[in-house]
């Protein structure tokens, strides 16, 4: 198994993208990548995406955005896992280039929802929950959500102000990132008043959906020869699922699938959280936030909260999270968010992240996870200066 | 890099199965597979559908599966390029196992088709082509194949009637297999009077849909102390792209994808088509059968309709194809179908092909055809007795 590493990274803005199709995002990412990493080509192709079937009525990504971007005739596939698509694709394009089956990989993630009507876009969010279990009894992907939240703030007896931080922290983050969806600040009354989505979810604990793609270039750490920009490896990376219906699992209020995927990342990095510099975790809704802190050893059980509370999650705090804006302010567009999370990571450990720099970043940790906990896969990123 | 083998197989029949559900299905298949290989633990889950999120409203199919049989707590995506998703995800698993990470790993394809009208299936199978420059002209994925079709014969001076032995072939090999969708044997006579559906395409040119599931168990070789059957290795993988729409190709008539991937597989399985003891090749339309013969070097150009009127291809030919009978009879369930292909190659090196046996078959090749010839996946098979 060869280690392997991140060469380049590229993006677009998260945004309603109306003038620019799937592929030319995806595109615009890939290039970006390829500049980065001052190389013009690649032997192979992932692609993460969920919704394009659904709402573009395309499939065949693979081949549709190798041949877009002029990357003609390498293989191209594209990896689904719900929301946690875009991590998903980073890791397979991991293990190809860690078998030395291929030499050079693009993991694009890319996601085109706001052509789509939002009664289309709730639906095609809901293939992601359990269709014959869940959907058909008319249970939407909040409102799986907003379940879990109402049985949390019940079980360890929170209040709805008590998740406040996190969205205003993410609001924050992103005012000074130029590829998110949302630049505005908000206040903890602004919070509370939000518009209701699902009970106890109202729109500021919810994450925007877009339009965007974000990519990464992996390549076998011992091709470079030299390189200007420091190092960033692969440390850790797994992935596990979970039952996709909520009511099928014995501890809704746990993530079983990130404290398994974390103890995974954490043991192959060989590093504790205590050593995790920042967490770009996935909050699509606040309580995922919480309970995402909890699975992966920042927080007790139930305590994830008090993160928010106590300063912890700021970009000066013990474990920054959403640190350029996360789901909730960065956006959400679905099968790119995985590598969103990633393309940022690498830029705070290259120290590329401008005014939202975290101090003497060397060890990033990202999770990304799909349907309510379901699917999640986390991986751990290091940067070496050697 | 590790080398990997098949150490167990597993298939449901190709159907019309409104009693079984897309998870139903996937898991027979998969409980076959490890039934099969004696073993009831696997380390991950690759998932080959195309359509599942249009045709019956679910993604996240890794989780829904993993979960659905028991497997709880895998790592679990789905891989999907057209109908070439059921090959991809086979590559990936082997990928997976081969870097290491990955101990033992599922690909399962599945498909669930016959549960929507007509036309949602036939705008379903049409997000393979180009959306924006292909479909939404109002060609369908039969006229795609349809213009190749008449270019070919117009170019090369075949008449339809000359493409007849491949569906006569494909037809009579599956009335001996138990699992093919259609157990007909037909004439030179019904194949040329079959119904039109873009000409020159008939009804006896184009293989039917279905519902079904076939997966593989991929493990190290070198993992195993001790195995009652034959080893059947993976000798050779390779996947490649082309343009997906087929106005974009400088040739149209020449699978070019096929002819790199092909040409990758025998480099790394050391073998010549001459080789080759039978080849289960993508005959989702008879034409397609002539061009992936030649593309892979069994045929001159434009000569692939020979192959089936001098009999090389029956079972005692020079070079089997569909030799449980094909896309044409064993049926197309769409992301299923490339792992079906793998698992008939298997039946027929490990000598369990009852009276479909191949005799001597010691090495198959599969090859898997996403969209029109624009996403190819090509495996090399070796018996070892060893």
């Amino acid at each position: 198994m060869r280690e392997v590493v991140i060469l380049g990274i590229g993006q677009t803005p998260v945004d309603e993208h109306w003038d620019k199709s799937l592929r030319e995002l995806a595109g615009e990412a890939i290039l970006n990548a390829l500049k980065d990493a001052q190389r013009e080509e690649v032997d192979a192709l992932y692609v993460g995406n969920m919704m394009s079937g659904i709402l573009i009525q395309q499939e065949n990504l693979g081949t549709l955005i190798a041949d877009w971007v002029g990357l003609r005739h390498i293989e191209a596939v594209k990896v689904e896992a719900a929301c946690s698509s875009g991590a998903a694709a980073v890791r397979q394009a991991l293990m190809a280039v860690s078998s030395g089956i291929i030499d050079s990989a693009i993991a694009v993630g890319v996601e085109k929802m706001t052509d789509a009507k939002g009664t289309e876009v709730t639906a095609a969010l809901a293939t992601a929950a359990d269709a014959d279990y869940e959907t058909t009894h008319g249970v939407s992907f909040v409102g799986l959500n907003a379940l879990i939240m109402q049985r949390y703030m019940y079980e360890y007896g929170w209040k709805h102000a008590d998740f406040a931080p996190f969205s205003i922290n993410a609001h924050l983050n992103a005012i000074t990132n130029p590829n998110a969806r949302l630049h505005e600040k908000i206040s903890e009354k602004e919070y509370a008043s939000a518009k209701m989505i699902a009970y106890p979810i109202n729109l500021l604990d919810a994450s925007p959906i877009g339009d965007g793609a974000a990519a990464v270039l992996i390549v076998p750490k011992d091709s470079l020869r030299h390189n200007h920009k420091p190092l960033i490896t692969i440390a850790g990376s797994a992935a596990a699922s979970d039952t996709i219906a909520v009511h099928d699992r014995k501890d809704p209020l746990w993530l079983k699938a990130a404290e398994i995927s974390a103890q995974k990342a954490y043991q192959q990095a060989g590093v504790t959280p205590q050593e995790i510099d920042f967490f770009e975790l996935h909050d699509a809704f606040s309580i995922m936030a919480a309970l995402s802190l909890e699975a992966c050893g920042f927080a007790e059980r139930g305590q994830g909260p008090r993160l928010g509370l106590d300063g912890s999650i700021t970009r000066n705090g013990k474990i920054p999270i959403a640190t350029l804006g996360g789901l909730k302010a960065r956006g959400h567009p679905v099968g790119a968010t995985g590598v969103y999370q990633i393309v940022e990571s690498v830029l705070q450990l290259r120290g590329e992240a401008a005014e939202n720099q975290i101090s003497k970043a060397r060890i990033a940790m990202t999770q990304n996870i799909g349907g309510s906990g379901s699917n999640i896969v986390t991986h751990i990123l290091r940067r070496e200066d050697g």
